[in-house]
Order: structure tokens, then C-alpha cells, then sequence
């Protein structure tokens, strides 16, 4: 049975079908599976492979397949080194969104295609019913607002419905010991899909070798927040009009910020993209990334001239000096904090087409004079989140 | 005027109507009351009749009946000895649910049969409209994740909407001085329903002496959990087939667990149960309980061999040992956590068909490699807490 | 075109349509402007007039209109004195709500109306999908859940959809640095209007400054209340009948009272109204408002006899004595507080027609043996809160 007469007599049913369900009805039931496009990985040191399961779970899956306790079986890729894209024809499904790099070029297109038409529906009508009847739990270890406030709009205005915790580390379970892998557990047995916020970098990977159904990492602590970058992504395309043959400037905390690490790998899959790095000297930019750039042939280059960086760039990415990372070292802090601002002058040689991208929070790293020119895309750049989460919770819960 | 005619009358309104709002129109109109079924009621030692009040208003009822605020007259049968149960032909009204002894046989077999019909629901459809337009207040005056999350995604499963307060305590109002009655009086006027988690002992029923709209008791301090209750006594249904003429083991701490005693109540229902008690001695079963089970003529075996209790039993139910009740004394703590033990020894000694049960969480009372072992029905069990949940809300909200 | 003609042309979109979209759309398109009534404006010592904005965009604004990023022009009234009434035939548009003194006589009983007909909506069918699809984000930087309660009832009770910050002053953030601004930017991006509870006096009108979508004011510290004060004078309308020729005592803490204040700057709108200030020496009220009183053609009258004015009064008011306010004093507190307290013995000299109302929280200012007084009106008042704020929410999301 294919895949599309499978969810077609899903949907036959009276109230919204939910993909899970259908899913495990077909567990037994033979298919043909999808063609999986296979590229050769790219992993930089110490990052595991993402964790991929194929879209289908069928008893002919051999190696890492598990018996789901719904009686159904789900093959995982968890060992073997492929990229998350399956393609059949011009479809793919998303089991989980775990890290920046289990995205290829094949699947970032179709995310950013299916954005654009998120942006439509909001734009047009503020909310569509693709995702009624489908329940998303926002387990939250640690709080941050933005990211919530995001994901639950992106889940509502798509019709979903949301069950939210700001604190799930004070969850009286995990507090009482209980392992993530119970709590995982328990809540995928009340919604349909999990938004993660972990204090532990590698928690989101856990919740997903636990969960029948759909994780999405919205960070865990110093290691990947993939949602971020794929909206960094999007709007320097959205604003740009292309990712192939830019010039970005990556200015402030190189160093420590997860943000301009991940976008940086992120480009390194397009073509002929040069990167200037600007930066403090105490939060420049680590080797490993540089080295991944040399290796994936893009052109990279320190500068300490913003004014001359800007005046070359498509994209100025500026960041927040973080002040934690600096301990009792405030004057260091105050030092680098300083150096880099983006303000008019900063504007003034950037070209008419470029843009000023800024993850946010901002402090004074962009003066507030810069928001109302039209290069100011920061906050265009937050709204796009909107959009990349929307595209995503369709994606993971209802596919292409 | 019957109480099926007044309701379809108020189906009749072109937006969803409400129970209550039905209930205050009709307060004024002669009805036919309906047929109560008297049987014994049984309390044990200082727990208080349950607090029940008729379905419908009228002033012809006499006794402790009030003058609502809206201008209804309502009931009550605060000060008698009656169970919840009013039946009339198959159809009986629940109104609050306070405690696990509220429950007789008739009204647990009504509220397993709707769980049955919500599991159903949920397991076709994700959802259903059944509750689209009631609106539920999860009032949490301690923190519990797991209960309220459970609570909501039960609310909007059927379609309905959910105010949530998870600080209550830090409700600026109580912080203030208001009294829980005064909360109780103001939360009502935004919802249809308060499902409420309290510190004290009592102040669930407290809250329905109140309200005029239904409350749910989602754990009261030291004093009841009634819907962990309802969960248990269904998931030993759902995986036993019956619960006449079964033996169940109570593992652990069953001084202190609230889960276990009420269990043991709701247990002493039904015909020919075997109950074996095994726990540390220092946190034995009370003698209320004990005294209880033989009173009502239930079977029960204390005894410290667990591999032989398991061998005979069709569920054993283990729990956690509670740090917080040993103070000071981690040796004894230590001591009575590693004593029983749910491994693959004890699941090797096991029936085929009996099954482990934990109200969850769990730390190391039950060792991770029984999770995969089918009669492992505590995951289950939790879901199942979904079912029971959506089939009071229900039957609270619309009736039978 | 014509805002009717712009509206319908919205609607007639195959989702619920947005007023904020409709309102980009229609932005560079000619229109006859509304036609303004204004009227001589009033503010007090200290406190600046009242943001206001006309309702729709176009480039023949003059004066302190900006250009919206949206690409938009809108026209603000920001620095001339001007009610905000602006009312086309029988219609008006509100577009924030931010203080009190921006009613005027018309808007009120617009308000009102509208109110008595959410009252009908709530009574007869609990729910209605006036605002289906709309989305509102409450961003509460100190709690106040009786107030976040019956905002987000009020919202859901209509068909919109609520996102919760109950802790928006540890807004990740907040709590590095952001500006209010940038806050308020990256919000109005995931939704269609803000509520917003703040610490400091003037936060709600920086934040309908920055916004391109309403922003309702839910207290900003110790400055203003309005929704509070609105559901105040209902509240009396909806007991007594009527506004003009009232006799009004306002009991209890006078000084500190926000509310006491807010009803004295309405109640003043009205013609031949009374008021009776009684309230224990450290707290009475202060000049400002007794001058403000005088300078409207308001009688007053300070007493000491509490059973006398109730005897005359249409609506006693009684409020809170704050123990907050008198720091280590607690014999002045605990003298002010036991003072004037509202009881049987003042219950019985009230006239038949009269009522207590009462802002609540209440600890023991009002007994509770008059809770079962009809005239006890405090927790409809409560509930009128609810009619307040869905008229409020329908008024600025959808219009008349």
C-alpha cells in the first residue's frame, strides 16, 4: 500500500486523523518504501550523526528497527551514517528536527518552499486548520519565552493546540529523579508532538530515541538550537534573494554563540560563499569550524574593519557579546562589547540591497537608530521564525 | 419537564450550550426527580461523607438545599449518608469528584464504559467536539506537570478550552489574604469546570461546597487523588479483563502512598480480591486499612517475599519509597529503597497474563530492562489516566 | 473606499480575516477619514494625555504619523490633546486601551452595549467565534492571575486563542538586557493583540507606542487599571440602573487605592453624582482627585459615619486596606484596617435598591455573612469583568 492511499483513507476519517495513528494502523501491512537519496554525511568533530528513522516502519526494516510498543516496528538509522532526506519523487517526510546538520540542501528547499507558504496563510487569512485536532506539548527545561511564544503561535495558527510547561526541570517527576526518558514517556501519551528546551546539550537526541512521536529541538544548552539556524537561513534567502554566491559578515561573540556556528555550517552547503569573521580577539571564532570551511572549500577571512566588512557584504550577522561567558572578567567584557557596533556609519558604506541580521536579544551592539531603515531585518528576521516553526510542525505532523 | 427534553432544548442554541447554563434556566420548573438509588454507604475512620448534591434545582427539595447566587435553588445532601450514585433508568449525573469513596460499583462501571468510548475516540480520531465550547480552569496550588498536563490534553482531546494557573499559591490574591472560597467564587465566573490541585487536606471539598460549577479534586495535599484511583482500578481492568476474583500485590511504601490506600478501598468493591501487602517494615500498610479490608471481608496477606507474591498475582503494583517522609534518617531511606525490587527476576516468576503497575515516577523500584516486557502496563497506565480524565470531564460537562 | 466596504472585502476571505491585515492592505488606498468629535480633554496633574491613533492609515495624516515597517502609513495623535472618540455615524474604533481618562461619555456606553451583548453571548451559548482565528498574547511581567484569568476567558469565550507569559520580567530576554521596545517588536509578531501587565507606571503606552497592534493595558504599576475602572462604572450602570444622579461611597483605603481613584476620574463624566469619601485618616484621599472633583461640578464629602453614608448611598465601595503601604507600621495598619468595615449592621441601614461593591481581593472589610446579602454585588462585579473585557477584546480586534 502506498504511502498516499494509506493517508488518504486516513484523512476519510469523520474528525481530523492524526498521522501517528495512521501510521501504526499500517505497521503490519507491506509497502514499497521511499527512495532514499543518499549523500555522503558530513560530520565535524565530536558531533554525532543525527538520529534519522525512516518515515515508515515495516518488519522487512533490518538493523537498528525497534518493536514500538504500539505493536508496531520502526526502523533507525541511528548508527549508519546518512543524511535525513528520503525522497520519494518530489516528497520526503521529517521524523524529528535534532540538529542543523541532518538537513541537506534537498530538504532545506522544500522547508524553505513550504515557509513561504506559511507566510501566505498567515498573511492572508492569520490561520489555517491543517494542523486541528493535533496536540503539542511545549516541555520546556529551561525557560525561554521567545522560543515558546514562537513555536505556540506557529502550532495555533495553524489550527493546533498547545499543552504548555515553562519548567519541566521543577516537573515534580524530573525533580523527584525521574529519568527524560520516562518523562518522554508519559507526555508523548497526551499530545502529538514534543518542542524541547534542555539545559543538557544531546537531551533532544535522547528524547528522540525514546519518543513514538515527533521531537523538536528548540536548544539544549550549549549544543544545537537547529530552529534558529533555519531561520537565519530563510531570511538571508528571503531578503537576498539567494543563498549561492553571497558575503556574509559574522560579527561579535564567534566564540560561544551557537547561533553563528550553526548558520556557519549551514552556508558551507551553498555555493561560492565567502565569510568575513569579525570579531573581539577573546571570543574569535574556534578552529574547528574555520578548519570545516577550509575543508568544504569556502572562503573565509578574519577582519577587524567592520566599516570595510559591511561595505562588502550581502548579510552583516551582529550578535550579543554574552557577558556570562565572561565570569568575573568585566573588563574584558566591557572591551569587547564595545568594539564592534553596528550604527549608521556602519550603514552608511553598507550597499543598498544588504542587510543587518541579529538573532536578538540585542543590547547596543545595534544602536536603536538603525531599526527604521529597511536594512534593518532583525525583526523580519524573529517573524521568519514564525514561519520556519509553522513549516516545520507541518512537516513532522501531516508531511509535504 | 424530563431532564433529556430540557437538555435538547438547550442543544438547540446555535452555538454550544452549556450543562450549567441549561441547569440555572430550568431552576424555577417542575421536573420529575430523578430515581435515586440508595445503598449502604461506607466511610472509613475520619474521612467525611462525600459531598454530593442532586442534578437538578428545585424548591421542592428540602433539607440542605441553598439559594444560588444566579437565583436557582440547589440541593445538597451534605449532612446524609449517601453514595454519588443518582441513577435514573441507565443515565446517573456526576457533579464534583472529590474522593475515591464517592464511587460505588454502578457509577465505576459507567465512568470505565465512557473511558472506554474516549480511548476509542482518541485512538481513531486525535479528537473529538464533544466538549468545544467548555471551558476548564486547571487551578494548581502546588506544582504537578504530569496530573495537569494529563488534565488538558483530556479537555482539548474532546475539544474543549483551558485557562491554566500553575502557581495558585502564588495567585497575587491568596498571596493577599483571600480565602480559597473567595478564589473559588471569582475562577467560576471564567470556566465551566476547576479542576484543582491543593497543599491541604479537605480543600477540594471545600471548593465544591462552594462552586457552583463542577470541581475536580487533582490531589489534595496528604488527603485524596481520586482520578489516580479511577486510573489504577481501570488499567487492572483493561489489562486483566476483570477485577472480581483477582490477586494484587502492593509493593513498597504503602505507609505513605496515598495511591495504594485508595486502591485498596476501591479494591474491597468488588468480589473474591486477594490483596498481598510487601513493604519494608518501616513503611508497613496502616491498620485502618487493613482493619478496613477484613471488615469488608477482602482477603489479605502481608509478607516479605516478593518472588513468591509475584508468582501468584495478577498485578503487581510497586511504588517509590518517599525520601522526603524519612528526615534525616537516609540510612533507613537507603535501606527500604533497595529491599524490593521489580526486575527480570521477579517479571521471570511472573504470569503471563499478570502485569507491572507503578502510578509513576519511578527511580530504580523497577529496573529499565522490564520496560520492554509486555506485561510492563505502567506506561499504559499512565495513558490510560488520559482516558479516565476525558470520560469525567465529560460526564461531568454533558452527562452521560 | 469606505472602512464598511475595506471590512467586508476582508472577510470575504476563505479563513477569519485580520482587522491588522485588512488594515496593511488598505494602507496607500484613498478614504473619507472618519469624522472626529472632540470634545474639550481633561487630564489631571502629572498625567499625559492619552495615546490615541486614528483608525485608519493613509499619507494625508498630518503631523506625528510614521511610516509602519509594514510598509503602511499611520497617523498618530500623540501630541494634541484629544479624547479618543472618534466616531463615523454610530461608529468608533478603539485601537489600545491604556488609561482611563481616554473614555469619553460615548465610548463608554459604546462599551457598555457592547458588554450587555457579550453578557447575552456568555449566558445563552457560552461561546461564540467572533474573534475565531485571532490571537492574543498575554505578556505579564508581574503576576495577576484573577486578571490573566479573565482576560484569557474573555478571549476564549469568543473563539480566539491565547499565548501565556506569566513570567515575562524573567523573560529570558528581558532578564539579558532587552528594551521593552524589542520585546513588544518580536510579540506583535506572533500575535494579533498584547495584554500587558507591568511593574512601571508608563510601560503600556511605550508599548502601544512601539506596536502595530493593540495593546490593552492590565495595570502598569501604580499607574493605571482602566479595564478595572470600566468593569467599575458597568458594574454600577448594571445594578442601579443608571449613572447620572448617583450617590456614591467610597470606603477604605483612598490613598493607595488605584481603583477608588480611576472611579472618581468616571464617575465625575456623570451628571449630579454624590460622593461620599470615608476612609481612616492615614489613607484618605489625596487633593488631586478632591480638586479634580470640585473643578467638575462634583459634589463631595468627606465622613467619618459609615453607617450614615450607607444609608444614602446607591453603592458602597469598599476597598483593601494595603498592608504593603505602611512598612513597618503595623499598629497604624492594623488601626486603619478595622476601622470602617462593611457588615450586617451596615447591610441593614443600606437602602433596598443599594449594593456593596468591592475591587476584591477582600480579607475581612467585608464580612462574610453579607456574601449571602443580594445586594452583596462583589463577585458579579467580578464576572462583569469577564462582559468588560470580551467587549474590549471584540472592540479593538474587530471593530463595532
Amino acid at each position: 500500500m502506498a504511502l498516499s492511499t494509506s493517508l488518504s483513507t486516513c484523512t476519510a476519517h469523520r474528525v481530523v486523523p492524526k498521522t501517528a495513528k495512521c501510521y501504526q494502523e499500517r505497521s503490519y501491512t507491506s509497502f514499497t518504501p521511499k527512495q532514499s537519496v543518499l549523500s555522503k554525511p558530513i560530520y565535524s568533530n565530536g558531533i554525532a550523526p543525527s538520529r534519522l528513522s525512516l518515515t515508515m516502519n515495516s518488519p522487512n526494516c533490518q538493523g537498528s528497527g525497534k518493536v514500538l510498543r504500539s505493536g508496531g516496528y520502526q526502523c533507525h538509522a541511528l548508527d549508519i551514517e546518512t543524511p535525513s532526506s528520503f525522497l520519494a519523487g518530489e516528497k520526503f517526510q521529517l521524523d524529528d528536527v535534532i540538529e542543523a546538520q541532518q538537513f541537506d540542501l534537498d530538504i532545506l528547499n522544500a522547508i524553505f518552499k513550504v515557509a513561504r507558504e506559511m507566510e501566505q496563510i498567515e498573511k492572508r487569512s492569520g490561520q489555517s486548520n491543517i494542523l486541528k485536532g493535533y496536540l503539542m506539548s511545549t516541555l520546556f527545561y529551561e525557560p525561554s519565552t521567545r522560543t515558546r511564544l514562537s513555536f505556540e503561535s506557529a502550532m495555533k495558527r495553524l489550527g493546533g493546540e498547545v499543552l504548555t510547561t515553562e519548567n519541566a526541570r521543577e516537573f515534580s517527576s524530573a525533580a523527584k529523579g525521574e529519568t527524560l526518558e520516562d518523562t518522554i514517556r508519559t507526555v508523548e501519551g497526551y499530545s502529538d508532538i514534543i518542542v524541547m528546551r534542555h539545559f543538557e546539550s544531546g537531551a533532544a537526541r535522547r528524547a528522540a530515541g525514546t519518543a513514538s512521536i515527533p521531537i523538536i529541538n528548540a536548544g539544549d544548552g550549549p549544543g544545537q538550537h537547529p530552529t534558529q539556524a533555519l531561520l537565519d537561513v530563510y531570511t538571508i534567502e528571503r531578503e537576498i534573494g539567494k543563498l549561492d554566491s553571497i558575503k556574509v559578515g559574522l560579527v561579535g561573540d564567534l566564540a560561544n554563540g551557537r547561533t553563528v556556528r550553526s548558520l556557519a555550517y549551514l552556508l558551507a552547503k551553498y555555493r561560492d560563499v565567502k565569510i568575513y569573521l569579525v570579531s573581539p580577539d577573546v571570543v574569535k571564532m574556534k578552529d574547528d569550524i574555520k578548519d570545516y570551511l577550509t575543508a568544504k572549500g569556502v572562503e573565509w577571512e578574519e577582519s577587524s574593519d567592520l566599516i570595510e566588512v559591511a561595505s562588502k557584504c550581502d548579510v552583516v550577522y551582529q550578535t550579543r557579546i554574552q557577558k556570562e561567558r565572561f565570569g568575573e572578567r568585566i573588563d574584558l567584557y566591557e572591551e569587547a562589547r564595545g568594539k564592534y557596533i553596528v550604527d549608521r556609519t556602519v550603514l552608511d558604506v553598507m550597499q543598498k540591497h544588504a542587510v543587518v541580521m541579529h538573532p536578538l536579544p540585542r543590547l547596543d551592539e545595534i544602536t536603536v537608530d538603525v531599526d527604521a531603515d529597511p536594512r534593518a531585518a532583525y525583526f523580519r528576521q524573529a517573524k521568519n521564525g514564525l514561519y520556519i516553526r509553522m513549516a516545520l510542525l507541518k512537516l513532522l505532523l501531516v508531511g509535504w
